[in-house]
């Protein structure tokens, strides 16, 4: 059993490494910790973590840190490097943080405005890119970026696309939903069960959402040239899940089998990404809890675009999931240890 | 008081419009008929309209429906024509199916695949067209057809760009989330509370709901030339509400102040749509129960897209509300009365 | 048109208050007035209530509420007592807020640990009382206390009861469920949607809630002598809505038909309160919006006990509809004035 | 690896006991069957359980299910018998329909209306018993009736205090809210999306409700003489889980503390029932997809009586969790495995 801190455990996506940690058969929980809410017990936190209950919630400091195998950051973006430089090679260091995401300085300045913190080697596997997958980045690796929610869904809905060639790269749209998770257990008027509830609505709209630009660096490296993406992400009455629909210009000439081809290929040995059978397209609830993708993709031949449709659990593979599958990855763990295959529904 | 039968009482349609009718203070209720729930009262089946709890549903014939000022048809496609025929023109007839929404025959047949009925005037009197307003085409009509419920949020919410030439027609992409009433009362595994609640999913992705020819239909008069539009509805776990997502290529050299003014011009005097203020975007929540539409609009300047959101009540503006809206004009009403501009909320 | 001033305009009690208002043919919005909200439009708070959306918040003062015939106070409560003595006795005072209902000094520093402030009018006309109603103190009175949610649903499903003597008043014990808006819009971490939504939890078990004594108050008044009530309030994924259910030892000898016939006595010329017809259950969906109680009450034989069910939407007769008909009571109009009679559902 | 088959597997009981199966380190899928569904792959009923989403339903015959270690079977009640009786006693069957739960043929008869077809051991290990626990009949059982929902989390709520003597038996009142997923997949209209969300509604009020005589067989099993229960089932907007809250004369002379700890000693070895620190209420979203139960329990001393609240998911510990720990019990291997001790939130 190698061991796992968990820094920034009081929030939903700390809560999510921590449940999955439980039923990780070669990791175990270290210690837990926390900023306003260090000397809870998680009982009081999280209590759907009922092996935890007793446990307290510690000091986020780099010695209660330091003594693991790894660490998962869950902390607020610009919190992670001043932790992660004082902690050890030996220490594995996965951020589930924006910090390390984005490789270009300007545009993390432009979306973040704050210091640059540099990059880590981007955890999504399964990614398409230039000739390969994101995967070999990542094996062995001892700091690692989690990807953000929706450009988990999006990135790994719409690459294939442009990595095979059946998609121009040039008009690409996506309107997200999200469940209310994604905005995290943060205090403000609009996040209030009784607001949300029974209610659909925009926000970040006009390319202004941070997530932006991790979308348009990863669609970037499939090697169809840069892209710019019109993205839109709302706030879906439900706590968890991410349906993310995308819709780009057909390359010219390509046809609908070919366009599901490229799917096909890029994902027939992803134990986590699946492209449904044509027919059956993807809702959150199939895959809440679970590590999966789900997707789906057609040609609409009146309109001339290819429309594809991906869910996935925003705080599973949306973050804790990829977190642990990172994990695996740097530990040298086989990459799907411990993690979810089924959902839960309904 | 002018008095108002309503066929198809027992679905949700029926229902929104009995529930308007009660608060109207020139029109009241008549008949009100049913097809399998004949012979139960409306406190059975509407429990929420507690004034008409002892009324109970009549059969759907001729003679029940002909002794009125008005008819409010809410029934299954295909079934309107038979009935309209047999009430004399001195019957006003509003139609909430889509028998008589397109004008084009072939597209009929496509999406339909029954014969066309023909077509009524159309029901949106706010939608832009070439030069004028739809309204025109309303005022003293004896049959209109009531628009679909997308087909309101979606033309409304991309009418002032084409028709004022701030927006490219070539490249228009919708998705739009509506709540489950939109499915109506059909007994499907697919909308039971236990699959929905929790869950987004999409359907008649790639151009084959059957709202798309009607959309554009809309969007093609607005003297912009022929449009085809990219659209995925979802599914979206609250009752009711629609929101719209358009996005659109901007008009070569338009501005941002120019792609607002388009938005203000087509609006600025219309009672139930309404463009917010700068900064404020639409929310499903705000307009439940209200004959209002919620828009607001901004340029993307990094893709070169306008994205627009629109927020309706798919029962009220998208059904209920457009229906009594088209009674007032039909029965020569000021158009507003009866029809609440307050949404219930939370 | 006779205008009406709100106080805590911004909450949902508040919020409530307007959007009945606006649709009361004698009533009018005279000043709408907030605490730390003081200087936003109601757009930014109430983006339901369209009509209103440019009035702009002012400080909760004297001199602003002061010029009105009537003034809603909508405040935590604590606050009503100052306000309301400087108000001079033709302007008609209806308080929503908790203040004013207790006519026990003793209940009242035991529940809510401040000194009380005294007792109005109770707001309930339809509450039975020992030989008569509720309704007879309220005509014409200048200064009113609004009843609590849980109390109207639980009294009003009780009552009957007790003043028919059908019932034992030793025993009675109640769990209510209520959307989540009967906790107001207060920033806490249990009421995040994510927390909110898919969830039930009870709160203030033991009989701790502070509604406790405001029920035992009503009940206590129907002749049958002192009423203690087993009270347990739960939390629901519902914005609006309570649904109340009450069970008491049936009364030696009294029959199924006996105990029918008291709550059928005791409404039936109540407009707003509905014993359903037998064998149809309340559910909050059939009242969300409108000012109705939905209620159905049945004997179980097999444990001796009477059960009844109320429901109400809790912001609608639960506080501001209560607010509206007590206005009316107050101002002269007759009870039902501009009040919804149809919820509005699905 | 043992191999368990599950009949009936496109139901949701049917569906949960496979994704615990999926889970679970000694037991592997072996047929899955059902009714009208035989010939649909599993992807298309339960997409949520991506690993089995090729494997195709085949038709529940007794040849099909008999090649397996153990049989679950989660039809509708009455068709147990017919299978059970044809699978040897090498072959383990547990029953997660009613069929063999009551061993009350008259109580069978009253609340089912179909012949008796007789009792098999009780499925719910941790219920006090008069002087142990229900464990003790399980353990190598080879035929095991796994409990109803309700009766799940009403009997571990109440059972202590009558075991430990510290309520009265006479005078228990139970109000119990389900998700809409303990009504099962039946395509009824008041179990639509629309009319299920934002709703909370009783039913099978008055003693009807065919669980009642499966709690009071339970709750008479503790030695405290007969009991009998005023049970009130409510149906809530959410897809799973169960919210309990008995209350329950508390017993003369008994105190606060001895209540506790009456509590404490039932459970304090149990690996799924847990007393909840004082302060701490229950919530079903704490459960969500666990085996666990939550409790709390508090005496009301204004009123003298014991309240009790319980959280379980009626899926998991409520069904498809029991059924595992009772295989786990029949099959020899320890009670706890694979089962989830965390849930998923929020």
């Amino acid at each position: 059993m190698q061991r796992v801190a968990v820094a920034g455990a009081s929030g939903y996506a700390g809560g999510e490494v921590l449940r999955l940690l439980l039923a990780h058969p070669d990791l175990e929980v270290g210690a837990v910790t926390a900023g306003g809410n260090a000397g809870q017990p998680l009982g009081s936190i999280h209590p759907h973590l009922t092996p935890l209950a007793d446990r307290v919630l510690e000091e986020t400091t780099v010695e209660v840190l330091s003594d693991h195998d790894a660490v998962v950051l869950a902390l607020p973006h610009g919190h992670s490097a001043a932790i992660a430089e004082q902690l050890g090679d030996d220490v594995v260091v996965v951020d589930c943080g924006a910090d390390f995401r984005l490789r270009d300085a300007q545009a993390w300045t432009t979306f973040y405005d704050t210091p640059h913190a540099g990059s880590w080697p981007y955890g999504m596997p399964e990614l398409p890119t230039d000739g390969g997958k994101q995967r070999d980045a990542l094996v062995g690796a001892t700091r690692i970026a989690v990807p953000g929610c929706y450009p988990t869904a999006v990135s790994l809905a719409l690459a294939p696309g442009l990595a095979g060639g059946v998609v121009d790269p040039g008009d690409i749209t996506v309107v997200a939903a999200s469940g209310t998770s994604g905005a995290g257990k943060s205090l403000k008027p609009h996040l209030l069960g009784s607001e949300v509830m029974g209610s659909m609505s925009p926000y970040g709209v006009g390319g202004v959402h941070r997530h932006t630009p991790e979308i348009e660096q990863n669609l970037s490296a499939c090697g169809a040239g840069p892209v710019v993406v019109s993205f839109t992400p709302t706030l879906a009455p439900m706590p968890r899940g991410i349906l993310a629909t995308g819709t780009a210009t057909v390359a010219e000439g390509a046809t609908a089998a070919e366009v599901r081809a490229a799917w096909e290929t890029a994902y027939q040995d992803e134990p986590f990404v699946h492209l449904l059978p044509e027919g059956r397209w993807p809702s959150t609830s199939s895959v809440v809890g679970s590590n999966c993708v789900h997707l789906q993709v057609t040609l609409d031949d009146r309109v001339g675009r290819v429309v594809v449709v991906a869910a996935v659990d925003n705080l599973t593979k949306g973050t804790g999931g990829a977190a642990v599958q990172c994990l695996n990855l740097a530990l040298g763990l086989p990459e799907t240890t411990g993690l979810p295959l089924a959902g839960i529904a309904p």
